[in-house]
């Protein structure tokens, strides 16, 4: 099975310029989209959207809470059926644009808060899997490899993705050391290959009172807004590269829950 | 021919109830869907989606002009670019849940302040016109009768709505009175439905140095958000009855333009 | 001490109204207007400032979360530097109106999720009692009886009042019960009355591990989007008056905490 | 008289970083920083009014519309009432956190559309004017030299100043060149510095059917997004000093309509 390399694309929002699109998506092989909420806006949809398709990456949603001044990292508490509506509202702007671009939709992918309270609260990860089903059962649903979410996507009927993270540090649960921890951010290209290589090869380990689970990981995601992305990108690649390792989009191939 | 009559709903946002959109639906045959830019939330959406659904009305999207606290009604200077995705954005969103209900969405009408600089503006009228229809060719674009905004439709290939206004006032040019002069609002249902009737019978005049035209018109917009809008909304259908013209939703039947 | 009879005013928003505030004027005698992020907007906190100051009531601020669509009701998690210049932002935008209106700012409290939030969490309550005071230690800082919120004021030195809700249930450690509990709203007048006239006779009674505190009660808050607030204000003033006990504005009188 | 060197500042919004103020901060003589309207936000503000109490340059409010998403800079219509209350709620927001860190607001400066409307816009002029005034009578009203905001500010007794701007052409009326016409902008740190010699020396030449009128200028802006800000402000700064015209904050002296 080849592996995905995805990033989070198209932050801008009016005259606030953030991340290197241009530069990136060369490099990656999906991008997930921001929908207006917590990030992007219409205008700038369109010219994401636009530079996805030539770069003939994979094009997701990447829907967020609606808290633009947190940037849609700040946990708010919504219900599930506001959870539900605030996603079919972000997927359905999102695909305005790709149809309107001639381009397919791949997946669908929760960001910042919302994605990782999905990865924990089950409730939250259901509103979000039924959003998705509801709108097409031939979206892939992206969620950190072996959480709640992912189990919400299968559960649906949903495609789904593990997600590993390539530069941040793991618990022995399997999830992401919070950021201000030591050891949550790996900074050097070489340390986050390794790591890539890791984990496209053996997947996440998630360690519980029932013992170890490896759950193999289906796409890596780098963090565009970090400055040295385009470099960490070009080892990861160069790595797995190295090791016969193939990487190709979302949607390429069969998917785990389809 | 049978008229249409449309109604604006779903402007409810959050904690802040508007309209009396339940009270209406079984007196309407299409209702025009805020999108959550100038009115409307997700939640709203869903739930006006479902409303209208089981009321059997058409569903339009209502897209406005990004401006919550001017409800969309003070003139905002957009671009063209601007206003084609900020059209195509909105137009996706209500698209979400029509889907996710298994409903057509059958029109689009801009709301307010976007719909009056259309009527006259050709560039921005162009730009909502080439939004819609990249969407989707089969989408009814709805624009006050004779106006730039139903001619850019024409020009894209698009089915289109010349609408009427029972309870407002006309120039001799076509256009509503602005609503601060006298004869803009027509309070009485007994006016309202004369003047709907005249308006299903013989259309908008539209004079000019040309001499006068008769626009025949599509639909009928009564105002949701009067306090006696059922009334109105009561009379002008008897009114229609009581002279043999039939009432029924947008898109039943062949359109001028499709 | 004269007790103070407290509404929440001013949130309504653009297009859409909210409250019965010129109705309730005449029965309360302090008014928390909101401040434009979580309900309000500037057009509605002058002309709030001026109902209020024609009707002789006290002034205070009303802070909430940025969150209209959830009308500051949903749990946020603000960093404590956010939460303190969120307030800061508030107080200062109400104090303009007050100030050109020729009339003071007599206290502020914080709105929603907000209030309940720093009811319990002593960083986010030492947060907002920092922000009021850096602005004006003359202040008065209104929180739940007895709360977190109470003791960061006046251990920042500010007049405190401690609030108390004569329509919603308590639990034993004088914390509300939540609202979809039985028991959590008091809806019938008479019965609203009668807590209200325990509250201001006896205060708050405060349960823990070490035994019962009873919390006086400064200020009771009613609240203004219920239906009956009118019949429900009558009743308690009514009551505190067969009592003999008098009603007066925060701010007159000495506070706790001065 | 010395002539003051402005530039706006604090134009982040949470995630999103904008301009250099750091950088600029000790080659200016007064900041007008943003209020959270159509930049800048609550934890930027405080931020940016220690920096600019730190570099002991002028503070002033630079309020504007409300559209974050087009920064202030698309036109958008407001009524008289709305713009006095919205220039209200802004520089009180502002003014908390001067307040607090115990600095003095010394000026108000609309922001882009906002400024330009108010340039011609005799209704919108005085609204703003009266906005300030109702706030403090001392603040000083900032606007384009000669314009119908300048009136305004004298009408209503305000110390105002008229503003002058090296980096852009002039029409012979006066105004500013629209940005896309040839000759809008100068790039060059010498032509800009030459020009801030002309209008520091002679000020703006307003041409009219009544002949030609030289209005003094008070203060020069320089854009902080410019990438060369840097080098212009040195260039001004050492053209003047070269012809031993000294630069001094707005408010040290006396100003015209004081």
């Amino acid at each position: 099975m080849p592996i995905d390399i995805n990033c989070d694309m198209g932050e801008s929002f009016g005259r606030y310029a953030l991340g290197h699109d241009e530069a990136l998506l060369p490099l990656i092989t999906s991008a997930n989209i921001a929908c207006g909420l917590h990030a992007g806006d219409p205008v700038v949809m369109e010219q994401t959207v636009r530079l996805a398709r030539e770069a003939r990456v994979a094009i997701g949603a990447h829907p967020g809470l609606p808290d633009l001044q947190g940037f849609g990292r700040r946990p708010l508490e919504l219900s599930p059926e506001e959870a539900e509506a605030f996603v079919l509202y972000q997927v359905g702007a999102l695909a305005a644009f790709t149809q309107a671009q001639g381009v397919e939709l791949t997946h669908v992918k929760p960001h910042g808060a919302l994605y990782n309270q999905a990865a924990q609260d089950r409730g939250l990860a259901q509103a979000i899997a039924r959003a998705v089903a509801r709108f097409s059962r031939r979206l892939i649903l992206v969620g950190l490899a072996g959480s709640a979410l992912v189990e919400a996507g299968v559960d649906e009927g949903l495609p789904v993705a593990n997600e590993g993270f390539p530069e941040r540090g793991y618990t022995p649960a399997g999830t992401l050391l919070p950021r201000r921890q030591p050891g949550a951010i790996i900074a050097s290209p070489r340390q986050a290959a390794a790591q890539a290589l890791r984990l496209a090869q053996e997947g996440v380990a998630i360690s519980s009172s029932h013992g170890t689970e490896l759950i193999p990981v289906d796409t890596l995601c780098v963090h565009g807004d970090n400055p040295n992305a385009v470099e960490i990108l070009r080892a990861i690649r160069a790595e797995l590269s190295a090791h016969g390792l193939p990487v190709a989009p979302l949607g390429v191939g069969p998917r785990p829950g389809a």
